[in-house]
Parts: structure tokens; sequence; C-alpha cells
């Protein structure tokens, strides 16, 4: 279950409205970088937590405190609306100021939710679902989040960097803090269930046996020639997991060029399809005409 | 440029055709664990490259054989298609194999694709844009690199677990082989550029100084109460960046609660909600009447 | 600020694991007559919140109370699912039990998400933000919101009629109560502001002089002729607004064909659009030669 | 079956082409509080409308007078875009009115439609059938009718406030009306088959006494202490649906902390998950061994 | 303005429900070849229609007999759907008829729409206002309009083929009689505009010297080595548009290598990408280094 | 399997970097004309291609060819935006260039690429997999590449029209160039395998004497009385298939209006819709109250 105060995490100043940066600041809202993203994650990851108990509670934590940082990002949101305005009339050509916050600002935050908010991104693409990523590994779990805080702090920075307001730039520079912190914090578990040797390659609980045991440590190399200057720690010495040696190798094809065979009747091709193909065995063709 | 050969990276043999997997096989074409997403994923990461060469090459490279991957499994789609049916009459009710087949199997691989591999996931949900990360932070997209096969290599030990066709179980040995490589490569990329202490917090080009100095290293428990059993490697101890020490301390909120005011008139809220706000200066109120 | 406990709302039993249902309960968590809608929907409602504080204040609530309607159906949905199996291979077809379940079930609860609630709605859709309506118009919102919990009541009944799992049919009926107080609760705001007359027609703060006055009381029939059986309360007597008399009329144009003229030839339609049009003035046709 | 005439129900004039207006005008066609949602949610509403023969008949009538107001927009969208340029060459920057119009306007406008309008809404996102929506409940259906007519004419404002184009704002005062008298008509069915006590809780013919008798006329107070200000019509006093009365509670936890237990092996977690768990009883973790 | 006049264009009649073929329906409203689409695609052609008047006109027609056909597929899925149940009750085990529907049916039709017609496709997608396809080039929209109509008929003979019921087949067969229509209507446009030498290269205003000269009739072949055999009609001869001749040449790089350089400093890159780059300039590194 | 040789297809030069250009051209990378499109379009059909081999020999080609133009386009993105800023600081507004530049530039080229191409649209609306159109008719799908042709080289000649950089008319000159070529490889297959009167109607494998022979070369005319213009080449003479003669007729329902009965009490619409119903027979009524 789940309590509110109705408090912010943290204070929220907007010195200068701008509708503008309020676009911007809905990536960091429903953005693949997102709050929502991350709060849903963390929760959903929690919710179908299955081993060590810790984990569902550490994961329900900070879940938890993300839809905090959604509220801090919304209050922002609806402050640089403040300003916004829909008058497209004649007047407004001459006023510098509204022609540059037309330009660039949603049109929704004024027509579809009256200046708030919205659960959508930077370019008014809905939140979807999809994003929200639990495989129920709880290593591959612990990359996705890591890779999670990883874009989310470099978006905080580049709307850091995209204003000068000084409000924005406090409540910035702590979400930056707490993406840092988190970044550690997924680290944190990856270290504690195996690190680099002990997760990978994940699922670790899969019968390495079963891999094909010919290609799971060598580069394979697509250059048409031999001028690919893809080299580097992954094409030399032991894997990153410690169980293999990485070699760099030309890819080339193990299979033959597929033959899908003519049509079946049913599915209604062209009849030019159906018609005799040089490398189909006639048994096949017989075969289907009788189906 | 690209090229091609029309041979399989790998053999594609089906012994016994089965709609139902050829849906869930799916997933590893057009879902976001899936192929279309890593192959898009390392090329646009290749295509917007800046920084050392190798790392472009490599991206190209690697996200050029990922082609092939989705070659193997549209192959091995259509293949498994060829024991679909669209029959529902009513001889299939005494056919306890068909109506197996037909419960789970795609409708629109018989009434949209006419059998053959589609770019959906195993819902038949279409393959999604937004699933094709690439930050322009080599850190960060490395991460999300690594998410990308942990999760494919995930799906395709599930998808091995699910079949005991043996040309089937045969080429998903060889795409968890392939998954391992990729883990181990990109994983090793961040050991080239710093290791932990050296790539994170990413992005690592912001200058810590101008982060919240006092919240980037506290684990913050919004447990309401005291017995969360959420501590860890991350609740004490040196931080995973090496930059910090973790501490574990209670939520508790920085910030106010926060004060829209009332709605700006010309965005026709209901009058009730313009009345006056007990919280609200006079002085706002009267400036907002004279807008 | 949010906060948790851990705990569950209410108690989750399930008595016989059932992946087919657990899929059917998906559409309770990311559909969009899900948990997850009202959830976000309450709570950005809530943080765009303009006029009387406590209006903002129940939306939080009850947006916090909605989180752990998520997190009892998550729980529900990964407690059904321990009856899943990733198995197509040929014993299946031996075991009924197994047909059955694997027909009906998302082969995502097992491919993706290793046997856990996921995002989505029943037929594997992801959840989609498009669905958080905030219009910043209290009567508005509380009409989605009412809205919301009648399709979510009206699920949930379904749901209930679907299952004899005794531990199901329990949680059930505590989330029907739980839409029944809520459906009560948005009609009292929308008492408290006005009801039908104070807020009819919504918005109640545009000028009514500015709309147009001949057509805001009359039922249009489309109806080819006068066969119509469209007749009720909305064809006769007093408006339900108190403020105009309901009449029927037969629909007809009160305006012309309309005419776009030719394509600007910066636009590159076909040759042929751009030749002389009968109906299209001379001298626009020159005025587009010299544009 | 339909009919048309080729003419438009309203007249469309554009004193003034405005493409920044064009792309505003989308969100009224292809947005969620668009026309093409209500007309394809009346229609498909008609469709499947069982019960009194003269709901399907009013709802159908509707559906069709909404499809005049898609022709009616689309129209007013192409005559807006005949100001439309795509250049964007150096001149352009000498041109403050070429400036702001090319910063608001959609660019697919010109590159995907030239100068026509598209299914999709201000933002440039694409019309979603999922909005369209039929629950199968008269009651359930009437409301979602009202919500969308609430946030069409609220929409239907902001646009007319958006302008002083004089043929611009006709047009819109016209759609305004119609929204008037269409949440009038929807508010007449409810009405006419019980009111708020008749049909509420929605669905009414769901048995009562099967719903959860301590949680269905309580407000619940998610509010970490007691400072909350949620209190008004809804927290005391006799329900809505004159069914039960209100009370105000402090919400907890009815349920326990929910145990998930072990991974099972074949959803190849990682084997650190599947590793003794001391909340968990070892016959069951024996169970799982022998799966 | 449209009409309607309440009937079927053509009889629907279900002699045995089945709500697994209701699914499969659903392809043909909602989905990217169905009736929703073409509706939408005509009638927003038609709303944008500049150039001669008869197009416009003629699409308006079409569009609107589309309307009806969404309407027959409507009433189709509900009396199909009257057969659907959602007993998941344990006595289903027993009956191999629900069995079989459960398997395959949409659960959404019970959950969500209580058994009517739904926007979505046969997968349970919502229908997606992309799809709906208007370039304002008249020969480009038609070929679009074939397109579609190919799509659908093929879709239709596959429902066609996939039923026994009388009724249904009957309805199919005229569906299938419409869309052979459309198709010939569709390509007597493009016969009355031009043919293939007058409409090709659409679009055809756009001036040929401008494009390319030397990559406009050669057909590139990109295999690796010399095994294609990819040779027909377009590798030798006259183009189709009667402007060129076609040849067949290995297709080979006319462009070196990108490089972009190093990273912005404000987009904050690694550090690790920022360093000295061996392809670049000294004096470039120097301009960002200023910047 | 793919190759590559990491050199571009075509030289891509900036003069003169713009971010709304940029934004322009994703439109030609992600959009549903653009390369993303076709380049899966033909590969899938290839892999999925039955029938003469030469057909998918030939669609895996230029399948291959387009992701070249992928590459190229990506490369035009990122050198477009050498020149984007996220400053929205004060300073800006005195620059009249940035103004323009903020105004119309994609804010996620800097948030969330930095500053590199992305799999979306000119909107930012994300690639979309349905977008991949493979029916296995080929000639469906030979008009459905033809269309992605035909809207492609439309959408290159709008950018070529709206920029007056030198190497980006040169790229997309190059880009018009291949479509041409490529409208003409698709319409040859068409020729080769049947042309018009043996190709349509598509799929012509489909037993004519199972249509309707009724309405198979009638245009119906909606037209609610006898003012319609649309008339031409397919309402009177021999249809374009050679098969029939064209006719034109005034559409007129052939079908009754629909009863879909009271509903099924399980899916518990309101009681009020299940009253008796007049044009019900007792009888099925009675039956309803029994199940």
């Amino acid at each position: 279950m789940f309590y509110h105060d109705g408090k912010l995490q943290y204070d929220v100043k907007v010195d200068k409205p701008n509708p503008q940066f309020a676009k911007m600041l809905q990536q960091a809202i429903g953005g693949i970088e997102g709050e929502m993203k991350v709060c849903l994650q963390y929760l959903f990851q929690a919710f179908g937590a299955r081993g060590p108990e810790k984990y569902r509670d550490m994961l329900l934590e900070t879940g938890t405190e993300e839809m905090a940082h959604i509220e801090l990002l919304a209050t922002a949101v609806a402050l640089n609306l403040e300003g916004a305005t829909n008058d497209l009339k004649d007047e407004v050509a001459k006023d510098p100021f509204m022609e540059q916050i037309m330009g660039g600002a949603n049109p929704r935050h004024i027509l579809s939710s009256g200046m708030c908010a919205m659960a959508v991104d930077s370019s008014g693409v809905p939140f979807n679902g999809s994003w929200v990523i639990g495989t129920g590994n709880l290593a591959a779990d612990m990359y996705a989040n890591v890779t999670a805080e990883s874009a989310g702090r470099t978006l905080a920075t580049r709307l850091w960097q995209s204003t000068d307001d000084k409000g924005m730039k406090d409540m910035l520079a702590f979400l930056i803090a707490r993406d840092t912190m988190h970044q550690n914090q997924w680290l944190a578990v990856l270290e504690e269930i195996g690190g680099l040797e002990g997760n990978h390659p994940i699922p670790n609980s899969f019968p390495r046996e079963k891999e094909n045991q010919y290609n799971n440590y060598n580069f394979l190399s697509t250059h048409i020639n031999g001028e690919s200057k893809a080299k580097g720690r992954w094409s030399d010495g032991k894997s990153i997991d410690g169980k293999g040696e990485f070699t760099f190798e030309k890819a080339k094809p193990l299979g033959r060029k597929p033959n899908l065979g003519r049509p079946h009747p049913n599915a209604y091709a062209q009849k030019e399809q159906m018609k005799a193909n040089p490398s189909m065995a006639e048994s096949a063709i017989n075969k289907m005409r009788n189906d």
C-alpha cells in the first residue's frame, strides 16, 4: 500500500515561466528516459520479485521515490506554463517573446491540459507501457535499471544546460544527484549477486553446455573486406565473464539459401507464385496439389 | 553501404511445423527484446557515433550481423507456419492437434501475411521505433546494449525451453551463443573506456560540483516506518563509482506543498475553480483579473 | 511525496493458478479501463490542480489508493502464473488442461516477464499515456473519472463472473466496492460545484452569447427519411442544463460544397491535378502560376 | 448504410490562412478530444447496441452528424494551409511572418499530406482506435459520451480563443453549440434510464450483495498523517446513489506482505534468485526442485 | 454532410456464432487492411482534394460506401459473439467446444466491449491513424488505394476460406466483389490521368532534369558476388515509364566513410568520446574547445 | 547474411547545418513514407517469399540497398544538427537565427539522441512495425511497393524544395532518382506476372464464381440525390481487368435493419437494456432468461 503527504520532495521554483522549457521537461516525465518509466519499472519489478526479499523491498522503496519525481516535474511544467498563451492573433507577430514561445511550445499544453503536465514526452508522444522492463531475471533487470538511470541522468544534464532559470537548475541538480545514487544502487546489486564473472552470461542459470560452443566468444566481422578498424578489448584476450577467449573472425554463412517452396493454395497468393519452381522437388509440389 | 549473399548465417530446420511456436518466435523478431531492436539500435548508434572511430566501426559490424539474425528468425517463422491453417470449420473441433494450434496461433499469420513473419511481437503488437536507444553518450549506450543482450538471451533460453524441435533448438543455441558474445563485447567497451569508476556517474562529463552534494549517495527509504529490509551493498560502504559513501536515510520532503493558484481565464476552466482561493494573494488574483 | 508499507490493501489468494485468467486480469492493470489509467489520471489531475485546495488533496488521496490496486492485481497475476509453462512439446497435446492454458495464455507472461504482471492489457497491447485525461476543467475531469470508474466496475464484474476461484472472487468483490465508492465520490464533486444546471454546458466559463444560438438545443436527425425512432427525453422539453428547449430537426447543410482550388506547385501534386478547373476563377489560377 | 450530399454542415471561411492554426485544429480532428473519436465512438456504440431500439437509432443519428464535423474541420485545415510553405531557405530568416509560421507548423502538413488534414492530433500523433469507447453498458457509455463532449467543448472554446479569424470563430461557435446539445443529449439518456439513483453503481445489474459491504461508501485517506483537507460532499452524508452513507476513513492494509517465493527454474532467472529464501518454507523449495 | 438509413448494405446472417471467427473478422474492421482504413483514407483524400472536381466527388462516394462496410462487419462480429462466454470455471475443461472458443477468442470482446465489435485488429491492436494515407498527389493516392483494396480483397478471401458458415460466406462474397470493383475503380483513375507513361515517375510535376541522371534506371545489385538471380523485366530493356533504359549494375559506394567528429561538449557525452580522434583535424578540435 | 563497407552510397555534405531541416529529414527515415519502412518491407517480403526465386532475390537486393539510404539520411541529420543548441537562455531572444531554429527543431534531437538521427518521423512519432506490408501475395506486395516509392519520391521532392543547401539538394536528387528506378522496378514485376488483366482482381487465385456476381463492376453512388459528378472511366465501359463492364448505380440497402436483441446477463449491461424489447420474440427472451 502507498501513502502521501502532499509535499514536494524538493523545492520547485520557476523564476521566469517558459512554455518552451515546459515542453522540454515533458521528456523527463513521459519520455522513454523519464520518471514515469523508472517509477513503473521499479514498481512492476518489485510486484513480480521472486527470490531474496531485500531486492523486492529495495525496488519498492525506489519506485515509490520516483513517484515523487514525477510530482516534482509535473509541478515544474505547470509553473513554466503560467506564461503560456493561446493567442495566435495579429498582435502576436509584433511581440518577439511570444513568437519564440509559440514556436516551440506544445499546443496541447493549452488545448488539451489547460496548462498542466501530461503523460507525454517532449514531442507530445504518449508514454508507452512497453518501456516498463521487467524480465523476471534480477541481473537483466538491474542492467535495465542502470541503463534507465544513465539515459535519465544524461537527459537531466541536458535540461540543466538548456536553462538559466535558477529554480529549475536547482531542481535539476537534485534530480541529477538522485540519478547518481540510483546508478550506484543498481550496480551495487550486480556486485552483490556476483559481479561480472558471476552474472554473465545472463541468464546464468541456463546450462552452458547447451549453448553453441563455437560462436560464443568470437567477434564476427561483417566487413566486406579486411579494412575494419573494429578492434579492441573485445577482439582479443580473456572474455569479460572470464569464461572464454575473445577472437576476431570474418563472418561467413553457416547455412544455405532458404527455400520456402510454393505458397499454400488456401492463402490466395497470385497464381504465378504457384507455378513450377525449378528448385522445388516434384514430390513436394504434388503433395501441395493434393492438400 | 550494405551487401548480402542470400545465405543464412546458420542453418534453419524445422522438423515439425508449429504455428504456435511461430507466434512465440515473433517476440525475438519484433519484440522489445528482439533482433529488429538490436539491429536498428546498433546501426543508429553507429550512424550517429562521434568520437573514436573504432566504436563506430564495431557497432556497424554487429548491427549488420543482427540483420542476419532477423533473417534466421523470419525463416524459422515461415517454416513453422507451413502447418498453419485457417480452417475454423466444424471438422476442426474433432482434431485435438488443430485445436491446440488454432488456440495459440496468431490469426494475422494467416490473414495478413499469408504464412510469413511480420514486424510484430508475440502478442501481435507492432515493432516500435521508440525502442531504438541511442543517447549520444557511449557508456549509456553500452549499458543499453548489455541490457538488450541480457533480455535477448533470456528470451532465447525461454524459447529454447519451449520446444523440443531439434532444428529449432539448434538455431536457438546458436543465437544464445551470439548473445553471450555480445554481452561480453559491450562490457568490454565499458572496461576499455574506464570501468565502473571511470564511467560513473554517467555522463562523466557533467561537472560534479553542479550536482546536489547532499543527495547523491544516500539510499532514501520511503517506507512508512522502520520495517524496511532494503539493506545491502547499496546502503553502506564505498559507492560503486568510488566517489562517495553510501548511507541509508529516511526520505522526507525538502519542499513545500505546491500551490498553482487559480486557472487562467483563457483556459476555460469551470467558474468554481476560479473563485477566491484563501492561499492565493489578492494581488495575484487581481493581476489575473486584468490579464 | 509518497510512502509505502509493503503490505497489500486487501488479501490476494489464488486457490488454483490459471494463466488464462492472469491474461484477463491484465485488462484491469494496463487496459484503458484499468488501474494504471485511473492512478495516473487522478495523480496528474492533482499535480495540475488549480483552484480550491480540497479537490487537489482528494485527487491525491485516491490516486495514491489506486497504486495499491495496481499492486493487488499485479500480485494476482503473478500468483495465477505459477501454473504457467512454456512447454509446447509433444506430450502437451495429451494433457487437456495444458491445451486450455496454452490456448488462451499470453506468451509474453513466460517469454518476456518470467511469470509476472506487465504494463499491458489483456491483448498484450501496452498501456498508453494518451488515456490519462486531465483537461484543466474540474467538471470535465470529474466526468472522465466517473466514466473510468463505470467502465472499471463493469470490467471488474465481468472478471468476477469469469472465475470461480474463491480468492480471486473475494479480491474482485473488494475492487468492485471501491469502484462503487469512487463513482459516488466524483459525482459528489459534480454536485458540490453546481450539479447539472450549474456545470453544463462544460466549460461553464465560456460566454454563452458567443456560442451559435440556433444549434445548441436541437437534436439533428441525419436519417435519410422520416423513419427515425430516435425520440426521447432529448428531443422535446426543457434541456438538462435548464437553459434551453430541446427540439427535433432534420439535419440539412448550412454550408456549400467546398472548393480548395488547384494544388500549390511546390507541393508536387500530379500535373493533371493542376490543369484548368472549371470551377476555379482564372485570376486565382494565374495568381498560382506566378507564385 | 450511409449517404452524403457533398455540402458542408456549416460554412467554412478562412480570412487569413495560418498553418500554425491548422496544426492546432488537428487536435479537434485526430486528438483524443476530437471528432474522429466521437464519430467512431457513437457509431460503434450504435453498431453494437443491444436493448431498446431508440438508443441505437439516436447513436447512429449523432455518429453520422459527427462525420460532417470531421469534414468541416478537415476543410478548415486545408484552407489554413494555403499559406504554408516548405521554404527553409536563407531568405526566410528575413521574413518575420514566415519565421512564426515555420516555428509552429506541422512539417507533415507539407511533407506528407501536401497541405491537407491528416488523421493526427496537434502534436502529429496518429489517431488511436483505443479511444473509441463502447462498453456494452448503456450508462457507462453515456458517461463516456458526456466526457467526450465536455473535453471536446473545452477544446473548441480554447481554439476559439486562439484565433481572431472571423470565419474560424464562426465555425467554432457552431461546433461549440453542437457540443452543448450533445452534452445535454447524453445526460437526457441518463435521466431517462434512471438518473443518479437508478443508474449507480454502474453496472446496476450486478448483484449488490456480492460486492464487499464494508468498503463501498468510505473515502479512504492515504495521507500519511491527519493533515488532509480532502473533505467535502463525498466524506459525509448520504451517498449520491442514495444507497449508502459516506464516511471518511484512514486507509490501512487489510492484506499481508506478498511472497511469491522462488522463481520457476524453466524461466531462467539468475541462480542467485533461486537460493534459499529465509521466508520460504523448505517444503516449498523442495517441491520446486522436483518440478 | 452525411446521412444514414439504418439498414445494412447487405444481409448479415450468422448460422452458428463463433467468437474465434469474431476475432478474425476484426482484422477487416480495425486492421491495416480493414474497412476503417479505407473509409477514412478515401474521405480524407476527398476532404483534401485539390484539382478536378470529379475525383473529390468519387472519393466521397466510395468513402461513404465503406462506412456501410464497417457497419456490416461490426454487425457480423456482434452476432458471432452471441456464443461467447467469460466462464473459465472448472466445468469448461470438460467441454471441448468451449476450450476451442476460449483459446482463440479475444478476451476484450467480453471484458471491454460486452460482446460487440471494437476499433482493433485481430490481435487486439488498436486502429492507427497513421494508416490513413493521403499525399496530396492523386496518382500516389490511387496506388495507395489499389494497394488497400488488393490487401483487403486478399484478407476477405482468407476469411471466406476460414469459415463454412453460409451467412458469413455470403457476406464475404459481397465484400470480395466490392473490392474487385474498387481495384478497377482506382486503376481507372490512373488510366484516365495518364497511364504508366503519363504518371511515372510520381510525382510527374518534379522537373526531371533536377533528378540525378545516372542512377534513375539502373538496378543496383547489392549481392556480394555475381551469383544474384535477380534478373527480369527490370534489369534490361525500356523502362516501364518509357523514359529510360533498364540496366543491371553492381552497387558500389559513391561516397566516403562519414566522420562526424567529436561530440559537442554541451551534449554531455562521455569524456572518452571527446578525446583526440586521429582522423579529426587539430583545428576542428580546437574550434570545439573554444565553443 | 549481410555485409557492409562503412562507406556511404552517395556523398553527404551539409554546407550550412540546419536543425529544422534535420527534423524534416526524419520523415524520410522513420516516417511512413521513409526508408526504414521500405527497407524492412522489402526484406520481410524477401524473407517470406514463396514462389519463383528471382523475386525473392530481387527484393533482397533492393531491401539491402535501402539500408544504405537510411545510413545516408542518418548522416545528413547528424550533420544538420551540428548547429543545434539547447540554450533557451535569455540571450537567445536576441538572436533571430536561434529563434527560428529553436522554433521548429525537435527537442529530442538534443535531449534524447545528443544530436543524432532517431527512429522517428518529423513529428517525433516513432517508426511503427505495422507499416511493414507483406501479404504473401506478390501482386498485392508490388502495389504496396509502388505506393511506397511514389509517396517516398513525393516526400523527397518536397524536401528538395525546402532547402537550398547545395549538398542536401545533391543527396536528395540521388534519392529521387533511386525512387524513379524503384517505381519502375516494381511495375516491371507487375508487367512480368501478367499486367492489369492478368493480375486483377488480386488475388487472382480466388475462384471468381465464388464472388458475388452482381456487385463487382458497378460504381455505387451514395450521393443522396442525383447531383454526383463522380463519373469517368470507372462508371462506363470495359473494366480495367478486362473481365466486366462498368456501370453507375445508385447505392441502396440490400439488407435489413440489424437487431442484436437484449444483452446477455453475464455481460452486466444496465438492467434497463434488458427490459422487454418489442422487436424481440418472447421465446428468445425466455431462452436468455434461462441461460
